[in-house]
C-alpha cells in the first residue's frame, strides 16, 4: 500500500477532488483571489493557494464531533473563480456570475478569500439560491460603512453593499469581536443601526464561549446563515499575516470553543478572508485558516438533518 | 474630495504635523532612535520609523474614550532627537539636553524608543519640568540595576539611575509584570528595596484589570506620571520583536483593559520602548507599538481637566 | 573584573562546560539534531544549534524556585549525539547506542530534539539505567501510532514503538494537551487503551494549573519520570516554529505554572522537541524551548532530595 | 555639534525639507504608493516608505560625478499623492490631476512607485509640462500591452496608453533589458511596431555600457526624456522584491555604469518602480532603488547647463 | 471573455492538466517531494508545491525558441510520486515503481524535486525505457560518493548509485560547475576516474555559453540524455534557498544562454532538484526552477524531429 | 564508525577543539561579537555564532590549494573576546587587552566581527606581535574617516585610528572595492593622502583577477599583512545582510579567484565583518563569510614556508 505523505500531491484542498461542476457536490471550496480591496497591508490572492498548501498538516478525522467531514459529505474543490485585479466593480460582478453558474442549493460553499470585499459578491450569488441570509460575521471590523476612499467596494463596504441589495436577514444577524480605532464618531452604532446585533470584544472577557453560542444560535433560529470568518478577529498573536491588525483579539482556543457549539445551524455558506500569506513566514495565519475551513465542513457534516444516509 | 489612503503619505506618526518647535503643542510623539543601551538582541534605533510606518492602520477615533485624541489635542510629531551611536554617556547627555530645550510643562511627550536606556535621559528632562515623577512601568525586567556589564548605562540600569539623581517618586511607583530569570540571588528585591511597589507576573494570573488599575491608581494618586512601557512585559507571542522576550506575559487584551481605567492620572509622559523591527517580519509588534501610542493619546485626552474646552 | 555578554561565548547552552565524559554531571544537555522522522514540515535537525544560541537570553538564578541551578547541580553540555539522517532505523539504534555508553543513575539528562522520534531512543538509554519510566507528555499529538506511512519509526510513533519495548510505566503515564484532527476514527483512544492517562485540551479550558499539577503528581507518584515536551502542545501563537503546528493550544504562562508545581518528582530525563529555527524569524520558539531547558534544570535542583548538601 | 545618525529623523528621502509648494524646487521626491495595478505579486503601496527608509544609508556626496546633488539642486520631498485603491481609472485620473496641480517645467521629479502602472499618469502631467517625452525604459518587460485581463489600465499598459495619448515620442524611445516568456506569439514585436527602439537582454551579453549609453544617446537627442525604471530589469538576485522577476537580468553595477554615462540628457523626470517591501526582508530591493534615487538626483545636478550658477 | 490572472486557480505547473495516467502525454511535470536525502539543510519535500505557485509568473510563449511549448506538446501535470519519508531505500524503491508504472518512450518527464537523491530513483524508471542515459548534469557537487555518512543512499550519491546499476554513459556524461570544499583530497577526481568530462568552475571564467553548449553536445553526441539540474549550480545570490549553497557560482543568464543552446539533443528526461522552500522569503529560487522548467519543456519542444507537426 | 553529520555538535568553527590557550596554535578562530560601532543597521554581535552555526556546510579539503587546512596547521577555537557593549573606548580597551595576553608570533587569528570598528583593537594587539602591519582591505568603504558621529570610534574610522598609532604601513597597504556615495567632497582621497593606495571599484571592471593579485602581492610585497574583509566589498546579492550595503560591488567568484593568487604572503592575521545575521534569512551572509574563513585558513596553509613538515 502507498501511503502519500502529507505534504504531496497537494493540488488541492486536502487532495478534494477537483471538479468545476458542483452538481453532485454537497461542500465545495472555491478560492477567490483578490486583494483589490485592501485599504492597508495586501496580498490575499496569494491566499486560496496558501491555504490549500497549509491543508497539508490536517487529518480527516474530527474527534469532537467524531466523524471524517469528507466522508460524511461529497466534497470537492472548485479551484478559484476568475478576478479582475485592479478593478472593483468589474470584479465584484465576475465572481457573482461565475458562482451563480455553479452555485445549488444542496452545495454549501467554502469561499476561500481574499480580502473581504468578496463577500459581497458571494452573498450576491448566494441569495440567489437560498434568498436573504442571516450573517454570523467573526471580526474586528464591522465592514459595513458605505464607501472606501470615496468608492463603493472595498473591505469595508460588503456588508452595507449586502444590506442595500437586500441580501441580508439584519434582524438575524450578529457580528462578534468588533475593537480597535474608528474612522469617525458613531461608527461603532454602525452595525446596530443597520439592524445587526453587535458583540463587541470587550463584552467577551472573560470569554464565555456557551453564551456566545447561544446567543448566536438564538439570533440566527432557524435562517440560512452565512459565516463570515475574517481572520483579524483573532489576536494578531495567533494571525499575524492580515491586512489590518487589531490587536486585543481572540485566541483561536475561544474561537474553536464557540464554533463548535453552532451544530444544526442551517449553513448555507462559509468564507474565511484577509490572510496574506507574503506576511506569514512560520505559516501559522494559513495553518490557523485551514484548520477553520475544516471545523466548517465539520459543521456542516454534523449539522445535516440525516447524516450518514445520503448515497456514498 | 481626495481621501489619503492609510498607508500614503506617512512621513509622520499618524499623520500628524511635523514640528521642531513644540511651544503651542499638547501632545508630542519624539523618537528616541536609539539601541546602544541592549544586552542581548538589537535594533530598536530602527523603532520610530517603524512605528510611525504602522501607524498607517490605525483610525482617528477612539470608541472607548469616545473621542479622537488628536482633536481634543494640539498634537505634533517632533521627528526623533539625535544620539551618538555607540557612546552611552554622551547619547544620555545629547537627549537630555535635546529635550529640556523643547519640552515644557503644557506638552506630554510620548516617546518612541530606542532600547529602554532612553527612559533615564527622558526621565531627566521630564524631571526638570515637572520634579520628580511617580512612574508606572510595565516591563519584565525591573531595569533597577546599579550597573551593566561594570558599566553604568544601558537597558537595565535606568531607574537605577533615574533613583540615584532623584527624579522618581519611588513610594508613588510601581513595576508590574516582572518574571523571568535573573542574574543573582535578592535581584527580585532590588525595586522593593528602592521603594517600589512590585506587581510580579505570578500576581496577574487569573489577570483583573480593574484590580490592577485600582492599585495603580492607589499607588500613583495625583502625582505627576511617568508611564514607561516595554513592549516586552507582553507575551513574546504578542511582541516577538523584542530584545529580552521572557515567555509567559501578558496579552494585549489585558494591557488594554488596565490602561483604559487609568483615566484621570496626571499623565506627564510616555515612552514604549524595545521594538526590533529586523525581528518583526509581519511587523505585529511595531503594530501593537503604534497602538499602544495611540492609547496613551488618547488616556491624555481623556484624562484633561476641561476636556473638550481648549481653543481649536 | 570583564563580564561576558549575554550573545558571547555561546558555545554550549548557557556556557556550561563541554564534557563528551558525563561521568562527574548530575545534569547534562544533550543535543539529538534528527529530523528524519519528521511527516510534515522538517528542520529540527537545527534545534540544539537554535537553543543554544536563545539561552544567551537566559540569567542564572529561579526567582520562583528560589535557587541557581548550575550551582546546585554539576551541568554540563554534552554537545550533540551522532545520527544518521535519512535512516530512521540505523538512527534509533546509534542514538540509543551513544546515550547508554554515558548515562548513568546520577545524572539527568535534558534532550535538544530533534523531531519527537527523538524520545524512543532516548528512553530505549533511559529505561537501561532506571527500568521502566513514568511518562508525563505535554503534546498536541499522541505520537503513539503503530506506524507512520506505513513503517515503524518516525515522530508519530515513538511511545507506541517504546511501549511495545516495556520501556514505560503506562499506569503511572499522563499525556496533556491533545487536540486536532486525527487520521482516523478511534484514534482519540489510542493512549487510554495502551494504558496512559489523558488530559485532551478541551479538559484544559478554563485551565487550573494546581488541578492539573495535583493530576500528574498523583498519576506518576514516586516512579522515575521522563518528561518530554513537543512544542506543539503550545499554541501556535507561542510555538510558530514546529513541524506540525495545532491551533488552540496552551499559552507559555499556563505551562509554566504547571510545571513550577511539580517540584518533588523523581525526573530521570526530559526532552523538548520539534523545534525548527527555519520558520523561526523572531527566535521566540528557540527562545521558549531555552527556557524550557532553564525550568527543567530548576526543577531537578528543586527536586534534589537534600539540595545544597552536594561538594561544590 | 549634534550630528544627526542616519538612522536618524528619516521623516524623507535623504532628509530632505517635505513641501507641497513645488514652486522654488529644482528637483521633488514624490512618492506614489499604488498597486492596484499589478498582475502578480503585489505590496508596491509600500514601497515609497520604504526607499525613504533605505534613504538613511546614503551620504550626500556623488564621487564619480563629484557634486552632491542636493547642493546643487533645490529639492524637496513631496510626500505623497493620493490615490484610489482598487480602482485603476480613478486612480489615474487622480494621479494625474494632483501632479498637473504642482509640476512645472523647471522641477523634476522623481517618482517612487507603486506599480509600473503610474508611469501612465506621471506621463499625462509631465507632457502637460514639456509636451511628448523620449522615453529612456529599463525593464524586463515591453509594458506596451493593449490591456491587462481585458482591461485598459494595469502595470502591463502604461505606454501603451501613453502612445495612445501622444505623450511620447516613440522615434526618440529606448527600451532595455526586455526578456523572459510572453504571453502571446508576437509580443516580442510589440514595441518596435509602436515605433520604439528595443534592446533586448540578449544583445547585452558582454555587456559594454558605453556602447548602450552611445546608444541612448543618439536615440533621444536633444528631447526631454523620462527616464522608468523598473527594478525587475534587474536579476532577481540584486532586486529580489519586484512583482514580475525574470531571472537572467542585469547586475546593478552594469546599470550604475550605463547611467553614469547619460549627463548632459534633457532630463524631465523619473520613476523607479516596482518595488514591493514585503518580499525584502534584507532591504536590498528598497536600498537599490534609493541608491537608483540619488543616481538620477545626480544625474540632473551634473546636466545641468551652468550648474553651480544657480542661487543657493 | 473571462481572463485567469497568473496568482489564479494554480492548481498545478503552469494550470496544465492534471493527469494521472501519461499514455498520451508528450511531457509530464512529476513532483517528487523528498528530502530525507539532505545532508545539511532540508525541506525540500515542499519544492514542487512552491515550483508550481511560482509557475504563475510564467507567460506561455518562448521568444527565444518562438514557440508556446504547451501548444506544440501535448504536456500534463502528474502531480506528485507518494514517498516514505525517513526510509531512503524504501524511498527510492517505491519511486522507482511508480514511475515505471507510468513511464513511456514518447513521454519526457520534467521532475521537481525533491533533493538530488530522488536522481537515483528517477533513471532507474528512465534507463528501464531507454537504456543507459547521457548524463548532463549541473551542480557545485559532483554527488558522486560511495555513500553519505556511511549509508548508501543521500544527495551526495545519486550518481554513483547510478553508475553501479548501469543507467548512464559515463563516456557521454558531463558534470558543469563543481566547486568548493571538499570531503577528503582525491574527491575532486571521482567523476573523471567514473568516466565523466568535468567542467569545474574554474574553467568558467570567462563564461563562454557557447563554448560550453558545444562541449556538452560533443560530449553527449546523439545519445538519449537526462539533465539534472541541481539549482545550487548556481551563485546563492541567484538562489539562496538550496541545501548546501556554495559561493562563486553560475548567474541565471549564463545558465540560460547556455541551454538555449542545447536544441536537438535527444532528452529523454529533466529534473531540477534542492529547492527549499523555507529558505526563500523571496521566493528568487523557486521562481528560477519554475523558469527552468519552462526553459526545459521549450528545449524539448524545440528539438522535436518534427515540430509542429504533432497531431494538435 | 560513527560519522558526525554536517548539523550536529557544531559547537566551534568546523568543530575545531576549543582552546582558551593559543600557545600551541599555529591558527586561531575568534570571535569579536561586539556592533556599538554600526552607524546604520546593526546586529554583527550575533554574526561570530552564525558563521559558526553556517561552517557546518564545510568540508576540509580544499581543491584548489589541494590540501587540508587544519590537517597542514594545528587550529583551535579561541571562543569570543568580551566586549563591553554600549562603550565603544572600553570595548577597544578590553578587546585589545584580551588578545595581547594569547596572541603571539606563532599564531594566525582569523578574527569574527564585528562591526568594523574590532580591527583597531585587532590591530592593536597584531601590532605588538609584529610591529606595524600591511593592509590588504576589502570595502565598499573606506574606514579611514576621522570620525563618526563626531567621535573617534566606530565602524568609519578603524584605519584612521590605526594610522594615528603608527600600526599600519601605509606604503604597503591597499584599499579594494570602494565604491558609493561620501559624506563629504574631498572624502575620496582620504586613503591615498593616509598613504594608502586605492582601488575603487571603477576600476574592476572589467574584473581581472590576476592582475588585481599582482598588484596586491606588489603593494605588500613581504612585510606581514593584515587582511580585512568587509563583507560590503561584496554585491548585496551576495552579501545582503551587512550594516551599509553598497550596490554594485563584487561577485563572491571574483573574490575568490583574486585571494586564491594571494599564495606566500607573510600572513599576520584576519578578519570578516560586518555580517548581520538578523538580516540574513538564506543565512547566505554567513555561509559567505564562513566559506572566507577556510579560503583564508587555506591560504595560510598554503602560504607556509614548509608546509607539511611541522610536526602532528
Amino acid at each position: 500500500m502507498i501511503y502519500m505523505p502529507a505534504f504531496s500531491d497537494l493540488l488541492t484542498f486536502m487532495r478534494l477532488p477537483h471538479r468545476k461542476d458542483l452538481s453532485g457536490a454537497d461542500l465545495a471550496i472555491i478560492g477567490v483571489p483578490f486583494d483589490t480591496g485592501g485599504s492597508f497591508r495586501i496580498g490575499a490572492r496569494f491566499a486560496p493557494g496558501a491555504i490549500r498548501a497549509a491543508s497539508g498538516g490536517l487529518r480527516r478525522y474530527h474527534p469532537y464531533h467524531r466523524l471524517a467531514p469528507f466522508e460524511v459529505l461529497r466534497a470537492v474543490d472548485f479551484g478559484d473563480v476568475a478576478t479582475v485585479p485592479g478593478y472593483a466593480r468589474e470584479s465584484a460582478d465576475a465572481i457573482t456570475e461565475q458562482l451563480r453558474q455553479v452555485l445549488h442549493p444542496g452545495c454549501v460553499p467554502i469561499f476561500l478569500g481574499g480580502d473581504h470585499s468578496v463577500s459581497y459578491p458571494e452573498l450576491r450569488a448566494l441569495a440567489a439560491v437560498h434568498g436573504p441570509l442571516a450573517l454570523v460575521h467573526f471580526d474586528a471590523h464591522t465592514d459595513t460603512w458605505p464607501s472606501q476612499y470615496g468608492q463603493p467596494l472595498g473591505h469595508g463596504t460588503p456588508f452595507h453593499r449586502a444590506l442595500e441589495e437586500g441580501l441580508l436577514l439584519p434582524g438575524h444577524s450578529i457580528q462578534i469581536g468588533l475593537r480597535g480605532p474608528l474612522p469617525a464618531p458613531g461608527d461603532e452604532h454602525l452595525p446596530s443601526r443597520a439592524g445587526f446585533e453587535v458583540v463587541p470584544m470587550d463584552e467577551l472577557t472573560p470569554f464565555d464561549a456557551g453564551a456566545l453560542a447561544a446567543r448566536i444560535r438564538r439570533r440566527v433560529g432557524d435562517r440560512p446563515v452565512f459565516l463570515s470568518f475574517d481572520v483579524d478577529v483573532l489576536d494578531p498573536a495567533c494571525a499575524p499575516a492580515t491586512g489590518t491588525p487589531e490587536i486585543g483579539g481572540l485566541l483561536t482556543r475561544e474561537v474553536l470553543a464557540v464554533l463548535r457549539r453552532l451544530v444544526g445551524l442551517r449553513f448555507a455558506g462559509f468564507d474565511v478572508v484577509e490572510v496574506l500569506p507574503h506576511l506569514d513566514p512560520a505559516q501559522v495565519t494559513a495553518i490557523t485558516a485551514a484548520n477553520l475551513v475544516f471545523e466548517f465542513s465539520a459543521l456542516v457534516a454534523a449539522s445535516r438533518p440525516a447524516r450518514g444516509a445520503q448515497p456514498s
